[in-house]
This record gives structure tokens, sequence and C-alpha cells, in this order.
């Protein structure tokens, strides 16, 4: 990693502040580039993996869900948590596609790491365009309830552009795969079918 | 919003269970669309506002900083936390980007909300373009250390591509603006030139 001296912040010590299901929260003190000190709060996640699934028609596979946190109904690429930090995230995202769609894909390609909030977590989504796929059986986690809708991915693009997509994965996943695959999300359908 | 009975989970109760400088925690009891319970681990972030700024060059104006959460020196869209759930965001959008590069916008226009996590945070990142660019003095918060690097929006762009700028809102944000400008990328630059 090149150095740059005016800009990074050493850590003096770090303190597990708070131990939950999901994430952990740590007190973190740190050296200023100035000499001062600052306290940082970092919420610790295992990371996780996600799929942008298309099929040979033109399809993307989505998943509606209640995401209660924000209160909405959302539409997500499939994905899932790593099961540890140390997981081949491409299993993970073979793993949660399948059990979310029961989509098997016969190819997996890298898209892209992303950091959803990285001034405060240390999250990482790691994201995969899947082609070559193969329906079966979804079966999602017992007290997970989510339906895979399968749409137009000129449409989905549509939904992206129009602000309908909101979860940052499912809008970067889908215009990622847009460009990796070159496709021309034309003939728009028209909004008032929508 | 549409109502889908086997999907939304209800909430029984919600209890605070960490009260931290940035995020608070809480854990949610809901039943589930079968009938059980079960525990929804909840952070709750006061929001973001962030800025794509491209000048009239076909440039865009990121900030290096160093993200200690995840570890590594990042470029990333001017970006701040609203100061509070109610702050209208593109007032918020408007000062990070003063404070953060000095830069005054003419216009700015929404591009999308964006839910970084909607698994398990509140958040809502509001993401605009600004254009109609004059630079003045930067003015950041006294604790933060961000620089300036303005670069051609067709290079930013490339290294969205190529998993060179993790952070998501600003993948997202940049593809977005794109979208919307309509801006061909090319001439491409040569990779060997990075």
């Amino acid at each position: 990693m090149t150095e740059y001296p005016g800009l990074r912040e050493i850590p003096i010590r770090d303190e597990q502040v708070f131990h939950g299901a999901l994430i952990d929260v740590s007190h973190m003190q740190v050296t200023l580039p100035n000499g001062r000190t600052s306290l940082r709060e970092i919420v610790h996640h295992p990371g996780g993996a996600a799929v942008v699934a298309i099929d040979t028609e033109g399809n993307v596979t989505l998943v509606r869900q209640h995401r209660i946190a924000p209160g909405l109904i959302t539409l997500e690429i499939p994905a899932g948590k790593l099961n540890s930090p140390q997981e081949d995230p491409m299993l993970a995202a073979a793993r949660e596609l399948s059990e979310e769609t029961g989509l098997v894909a016969e190819n997996l390609q890298w898209l892209t790491t992303m950091l959803p909030t990285p001034g405060y977590c240390t999250e990482r989504i790691h994201l995969y365009l899947a082609t070559g796929l193969t329906p079966s059986a979804a079966h999602p986690d017992p007290d997970e309830f989510v339906y895979a809708v399968k749409m137009p991915f000129a449409r989905a693009l549509e939904m992206v552009e129009r602000g309908e997509l909101p979860d940052g994965k499912t809008a970067l996943g889908l215009l990622l795969a847009y460009r990796r695959l070159g496709m021309d999300p034309s003939p728009r359908t028209n909004p008032s079918d929508m």
C-alpha cells in the first residue's frame, strides 16, 4: 500500500465495547496525522457475498424481502453473510444463490469487492456475475423469507436509474454486470407499464 | 407500500443494547411470517449524503482518506453524515463537498438514495450529482484528514470497473452519474499509465 504520511491514523488501542449476534463494536483510539488522538467507533462484520444471476434470455433473478432495519420491502440480488471471514466468498456466493433462488451457476466471475460503509465498518461484500444457470428448488434458511423475482435485466437497470432498487450492492452489481456484459438495455420498457 | 403477507416481519419489542458515539444498536424481537419469533440486531445510523462533482473539463473530484475500519487508503466521493436524521440531505451534500474539496456547486441533482447495508442498518446515503463548480478553500473538520484528488471522469469509471474504487457509494455514484450525463468514457487511458 502506498504510504501517505499526512493521511494515516495509527491505532493506539482497540477495545471491544459491544458483542452482538451479528456484529461487534470496538472503540479504537488512534493518533491522527496532526498528533492528536481521536476515537474511531468500528463495527466488525464477517463480510458477505452477492450474485447478479443473468440467464440466456436476458433475465436477472432478484429476491424480494422485508428489511426491517430501514423499514422497506426491497428487491435485492441474492446475497448472504460469509460463514467466517476465512470462507471463500465465491463458495458463499454459490451457496446463497442456490438457497435463495434455487439457481445453480456454471460460471461465476468476480465483479468487484465493495466496502458498503468504510467509514465505520469492516464489512466487505464480494460481488459475482453468474451465468450458465440451471434451476432447482430454493431452500432458504428456516427464518429467512425471500421470494425470487425474475425480470428483464433492462428493466432492472431502469429501476436502478430511478432509485427503485436502493440496496447498494444490488444497484452497483447490476450496473457493473451491464458494463461487463456489454448488453444493450434497450428496448426500454414503458415506465407506465411498471 | 404494497403488502406482501408472506414476507412481512412484525416488531414485538425493540430494546437499545448499545449506545455509541456514532451508532446505536438495538435488539428487535419480531414475529416471522411463519409465526415464529426471531431476533433482529439493528444498527441505527443518522444517514449521510455524498456528491459526484464533475467539472466542465470532464474531471471528477474524489477525496483520499485513511479508512481504519477496513484498513485501507481509499478514494471516495466527498461525503459525510447528516447532522440529524431530519437534516435536508441536499444541504448536507453541499456542506460536505465544500468542507472536503472547497468546491461550491451551482447545480445539485439527486441521483439515488442508497441503502448500504439494509440487512442490519438503518443508514440511507443520499447521492447527488454536482455541476457548475466554483473552487474555493477546503475546510475539513479538525480531526478529518482528506485530500482532494481531481481526475478524468473516464479514468475514475475505469477504476470502478477494475475494483479499484471499492467504496460502495463512490462506485455506484460514478456509474449513475455516467448514465445520467450520457458521457462517453472513451478515449480510455492505457492501464499501464495508471
